[in-house]
């Protein structure tokens, strides 16, 4: 079976996670699997590489994969290390996920879930990851696998424009109450911080960073967070070019 | 001076690097300032947040500054904390850098710097990431001066649009071999990571990550890569919306 994809799976919650498991078994459904994952969760850390510290890999048998690696850095780490130095070659599609909790809108930029997917499609692969609306360690995550297939053979089948990847946000539903896709962009939000400030045994403040989600544009009906709010599951082009093309004409007045 | 604008300063090598410093003093001459820098470095964050652990501020006096802390957590922290439970109010204006080092191009999103400053933008404030294209501990950040002094003012003055920040870099020349300021969108670039593999005392591997930066458009001469080859500083108006537009319609098939 020579030719069956080679899918790379990874993600932000660590390589034991409920979450990794499910996607990895979705996998290898559709082709070959190697799984290299953080070897502890790493949550919000966004793009994050690691320069200033060494990188170690320890071989685990959590999966049913043909390889599989924890790593000690960053989901980002993961996937270079994966395709630079353990496959030496490109995967056909890298899935990261299936995370814990939403990445829709603004959370795109603190996921390490999304990070690894942005990764895999600058290393020039296709390129998904999925999240589930639903913190809960008892999160549900075979509810949307009809839905994660489809998504994962369309993507096989179809070309994705070059360093474009897919985030996926599931809501929290039966199968049966999910109505299906939708392609849209990601909504205009952020999140209003609030610190828990507290203090420890020895009279010293410490801070645990919580935050509330502000949506700016609720009524918006091509945004993530619309198709999340009714039922379905959302699917956003990613890409990496921040440049505000829209503001550069104004500030031209800057070069004088 | 009750109307001298507010100053928030920050950075992504550490409260007391070199940059910081220079930064926080050019400041000082356009309004009140405040610095909140993480306590170690920090390079590669990207847009990491702490969530799993807690977060600590300790007061410095490594700057002339109407309140200074180090924080324990990431560039995007400091921000966070900065603006939501110290100063409680929304900055004129958030400064990071001055980085040791490039942050052209695709390294906008690896950046601990520039982070801090698209999360000043995400707070509403207008923001401004600098970094400077040499790494070397003896960096001379005064050369360009003249330069950061006249993008601050010009920010200061015009209005940017919401949620945007602009990722200025400088080539590292001497004050009158830089030919000026250009206004251009990111290179389209990434890394070909290399690991360097070493064997500890005891016989076990680990990895440094090490890579090579690839311009795809090495010619385009509106782009950041462009302006610092040609002795320019390069100004890249960045948002937060990743969503690749263009590929919006040809996935509407997913949706079925």
């Amino acid at each position: 079976m020579k030719d069956r994809p080679l899918i790379l799976v990874t993600n932000d919650d660590g390589i034991s996670a409920p979450g990794l498991i499910h996607l990895a078994a979705i996998a290898s459904r559709f082709g070959r699997v190697v799984v290299v994952a953080p070897d502890k969760p790493q949550s919000g850390m966004g793009h994050a590489i690691t320069i200033n510290s060494t990188l170690r890999l320890h071989e685990t048998s959590y999966h049913n994969a043909e390889m599989e690696f924890a790593c000690t850095g960053t989901p980002v780490d993961c996937v270079k290390m994966a395709v630079n130095h353990l496959l030496k070659q490109k995967p056909d599609l890298v899935l990261s996920g299936i995370n814990h909790g939403s990445n829709s809108s603004i959370n795109v930029i603190y996921s390490g879930t999304m990070s690894a997917a942005v990764e895999g499609a600058l290393e020039g692969a296709k390129s998904i990851g999925f999240s589930l609306c639903d913190y809960s360690l008892h999160a549900d995550f075979a509810q949307a696998t009809p839905f994660l297939e489809q998504i994962i053979e369309h993507t096989l089948l179809n070309d994705l424009p070059k360093g474009v990847c897919l985030n996926v946000n599931i809501p929290k539903l039966q199968t049966n109450q999910i109505k299906g896709i939708k392609v849209v962009r990601q909504a205009n939000a952020i999140w209003h911080e609030k610190f828990d400030e507290r203090q420890d045994p020895y009279g010293r403040n410490y801070y645990w960073l919580t935050g509330e989600f502000v949506n700016f544009e609720p009524k918006a009906i091509d945004t993530d967070e619309w198709a999340l709010q009714n039922n379905y599951i959302s699917v956003v082009p990613v890409h990496t070019d921040l440049t505000a093309h829209f503001a550069l004409q104004n500030l031209k007045t800057l070069e004088k």
